[in-house]
This record gives C-alpha cells, sequence and structure tokens, in this order.
C-alpha cells in the first residue's frame, strides 16, 4: 500500500478571478495554502473544478508559477496539463517539470469523441515521448461526464506496461464506485483517486488511494481526518461524524451548478466576494441560488 | 435570399500534417486552391474535420496567414475559431480579422457540458464585447456529437437580438434536417449550412444556405454543381447523378473513422501519401483500412 503515489487528500481547487475575470494569483495562493493548513496532502490545482479549461496556456503556466514563488512545495502540487491539443499538453507539462512538479494529472485529448483505444494510447504516449522526462508520474483522468472521452482499462494496462513507472495513478470522476474498486483489483501498485468526496472512504476501504475532489475546498480537514483515521476502530465514530458532513456538503453544493456553489461557499466564508466570479460559459449564482444554497 | 450570408459551398479542409505531424503549409495551401478551383465558395479551414482542436493557438495562426501569404483571398476564407477556453477564442478571432477575414465559424466552449442558456449566451457575448469589431461576422457552430454542447434556439435568438448583423449564419453539424429546416423557418435572415453533404441539397430546398463539409475535400465538384443548379428542372438530372456520387462518396470515407477515410482518399488521389498522417488522439487508417475503403 505505501507503494501507491500519490496518496491522499488532494483538493481540486477553485480558482478565483479578479474584476477583468483573470486569474487572482494571490488569492489562489492564499487558498492553496490554506488548504494544506487544513490537512489536505497536496493540491491538486487547474482541474475541471478549477476551471482550467477555460484557461490559455499561458494563464495556466502564470498561475503555477506565481504558486511556487508564493511558497507552495512544488511536490504538493498535482496541476492539470491535459488538454485538446497535443503540443499544448506537451508543453503544459514539461512546464510543470520546470516548475519543480513531478505529478501532473492529464485528462485525454477531449475535443474528438468515439476515440479508440489505439488512438488513446497514441496520445498518452506521444507526450510521454515527447516530453522524455525520466521524472514524470501521471495521474490519469477519467471524467466521462465532462471529457466525454472514457479512458478504458485495455489503455491504461498497454500505458502502465509500455511506460513502467510513469502512469502511477487515475482520478476517476465517474461517480461509479464499482469502476474505482475494479480499477484497484485489476491494477495492483496503480494510485486510484476517488472523484467524488463521499466515495473516498468506501474506495479507502477497497484499496483506494485517497482522492481529488472539489467539496475539498470546503472540508478539507473532515476528509483529512477520513483519510488518516478511516482504519482505526477507536476513531470509527469520528470518521462516521466527519463523513457526513462531507455528504452534507456535498449535498448543499450540489442543489445549483457545483463550481459556482463551490465559490459562492468560499466567497461567504473568507468574506472575499471576489471568489464567487467564474468565467464563462460558466456563471455565478443568482443572488436568489446563493441564497437558498447557503440557508440549506 | 441573396442577404444570406455567408451562402455557398465551403469545404471543410483537411490539414496535411508533415512527418514531425506538424502543420504542412505549402500542401494545405495547395489544396485550398484546388478546392476552390473545383467550385467551392470558401474553406471552412480549421474546423473539426481539419483537425483544428489538436492544433495549438499558434498553429492555428501560422496556418492562416500561411494560407493568406499563399494567395487565398480571406474573404473566401471562413476559419475556426471557436474553443475552450474564452480568452483563446478572442485571440484566435481577432487575429483571423487582422489578417483580412470577416467572417469566422465559432464553436461554443466544448469542456464543460450541462451549460445553461445564460452562460452559453455569456460565453459568446463575451468574444463579441471583447473583440469589439463591427467588421465581425460569426457562424455559430452546432455540432452535438463533437462538442457535446449544443446551441439552442433561445441562445440563438439572445444573440441575434443583441448583436443584430454579427450572427449571421449556424453550421448544422447534428446530422438532424428537421432541426435545420427549424432553424430556417424560426430565424428568416440567418444562413443555415449543412454539415453533412447529402443533406445541403434538401435543406437548400427549404431555403437553407448551402453547407460546409468534410465530404467536400473530395466532391467539392458535384456540390458545386447542386448549388448553382439545384432550382433549375432543365438540370434535375444531372443534380440528381451529382447528388449521387456525393452520397456514394460520404458512404464511402464513413465505413471506416471519416477523418482518416478522407485523408486516405486524398493521398491517393494527388499521390502524396503524407496525406494520410493524422495527429492523436485520431489515426491515420491502417493499410487493410485503407485498402478496404479504397476497394470500396
Amino acid at each position: 500500500m505505501t507503494a501507491l503515489h500519490p496518496t491522499g487528500v488532494f483538493s481540486a481547487a477553485l480558482t478565483p478571478f479578479d474584476a477583468n475575470l483573470e486569474p487572482d494569483h494571490a488569492a489562489f495562493v492564499a487558498h492553496a495554502k490554506r488548504l494544506l493548513d487544513q490537512g489536505c496532502d497536496g493540491i491538486a490545482m487547474l482541474g475541471t473544478t478549477g476551471e482550467a479549461n477555460s484557461l490559455t496556456t499561458a494563464e495556466r503556466q502564470a498561475l503555477l508559477e506565481a504558486t511556487v514563488a508564493g511558497g507552495v512545495a512544488p511536490d504538493r502540487l498535482l496541476p492539470g496539463t491535459g488538454v485538446a491539443a497535443l503540443p499544448d499538453t506537451i508543453a503544459l507539462t514539461r512546464h510543470a517539470l520546470s516548475c519543480g512538479v513531478t505529478t501532473v494529472v492529464m485528462l485525454p485529448p477531449f475535443y474528438y469523441k468515439g476515440i479508440s483505444d489505439d488512438g488513446l494510447f497514441a496520445a498518452y504516449a506521444e507526450v510521454v515521448e515527447r516530453v522524455a522526462d525520466p521524472r514524470l508520474r501521471v495521474v490519469l483522468y477519467h471524467i466521462p461526464p465532462m471529457s466525454a472521452v472514457p479512458i478504458t482499462f485495455p489503455v491504461i494496462e498497454r500505458l502502465r506496461a509500455r511506460y513502467p513507472g510513469t502512469f502511477t495513478g487515475i482520478k476517476d470522476s465517474s461517480g461509479d464506485l464499482a469502476n474505482m474498486t475494479a480499477l484497484v483489483k485489476t491494477f495492483p501498485g496503480l494510485s486510484v483517486l476517488a472523484g467524488a468526496d463521499p466515495l473516498m472512504l468506501p474506495l479507502l476501504k477497497e484499496g483506494g488511494a485517497g482522492c481529488i475532489t472539489a467539496t475539498s475546498n470546503l472540508v478539507a480537514a473532515d476528509l483529512a481526518f477520513i483519510f488518516r483515521h478511516h482504519a482505526d476502530p477507536a476513531r470509527a465514530a469520528e470518521v462516521e461524524a466527519a463523513q457526513a458532513r462531507v455528504v452534507a456538503a456535498r449535498n448543499q453544493v450540489s442543489r445549483f451548478p457545483q463550481i459556482a456553489s463551490l465559490k459562492a461557499m468560499l466567497a461567504e466564508r473568507t468574506g472575499q466576494p471576489g471568489w464567487r466570479r467564474l468565467r464563462p460559459p460558466l456563471l455565478a449564482l443568482t443572488n436568489d441560488e446563493a441564497a437558498a444554497m447557503l440557508a440549506a
């Protein structure tokens, strides 16, 4: 179990925007540090929850650089680097390595649908070959509801066989615990990370490695507690209580669009209304929606 | 009818790659000129068929510049400029205008799914506001099988009302003739372009404006003939024969993945095997597949 990499609670951190809808570096760095202080093992920045696919390559790179410059150790960062165009994925991955990051979370190329296993394998293989850096560790990012390009078991098998030690993990945001447990059983040594907060606990009991999740922006301490104590019978009641709070928070932010709800909650908690902004096509909650969500 | 813009046959041109999988400018320019010589009214470059979403922003800009520099009039070009990240869509659109292009084909931001009408409207509105150039003409790009972000009628209505004269057309690649004809009926003055070659003729009869299609890479002359003569009873038999060839070509390239099949056909016709290359996640046909397709 200790060989799994990465393991722990990784927050799919939200990205704050300024009034011109540019990434707010200072607010992001403060948020990342707060999440680490609350017990997160690392920050999975620039993912779906971080609206990364609404950011340019240059904006992603600048935010990563600002985060490292702001004092977050690069080995605590798992930036997303997988985008639609192969050369951009290569550039983002190289850049992350140049910042001291070693583990990235990589979406499949997500524009073309109905991709063959050969094509998906080729896309990931081309990145590894062209990045050509033995330090690289990749967490595959399986999120069919958003990418509409699932990462199939045969592709995972081929990638791990062809590039031993590179494809160390998978974030499974299918929402399907059965798929996550099948990954654990099928690929010994693969770090399987739940993409939904309430599923981390049941997945840990099946040999999972932790989570990369959105609600952790709000309930990082509870998730960290669950991760550390889930196997300790003496803490079972506390773990259960923490899990109940995680489930409640997740339900609260799922009544309206999730990223907007998380941002509204964070704006409320931090007293920084700027957190409410999203980049189109995502939109902030209306005042009525925010009030209803916060009252829940 | 003459007020519709754009009208005619626009080829969703394929993009050739060199041995290093970089866009081959010279081969592209030659192909674009050939398509115009064959009767295309323009070239809808950098679309789905052109593998544009496997290209970086810089690669798209360089290909467009090379095409104009190579002697293709920019008013014959309808480049795709809609990508996942808003600032990239804005940059690509501004760049196209700077090259003398006035009409672009714009995908919705395609990573986030389940987008609200308000969010989709905001995404397009933000582009228009930030590009801030009265020359801009936009053809909306409705291709739910690939984008998984449909462009709804209420969004079209709001965009046309808010920005009169800007959203002049829509490419409908839903494959659903009923949706195309409903667009014609619902939005007088909107140029509705079929996204599937065999549907141009029936759509023209319903008041459609033409097509932006993939098989036109192979059958441009037939499509151009159909477009010019579809309403002439004296040419009905010739139109029918041309349509039969279009349908046959489309069927031929649909037995295997379409873009790869089109490229294999073009490699065969031009005697330039380099046309067979695709960028991952798309792959060239295997030799067996190519032989089976060409024999059909």
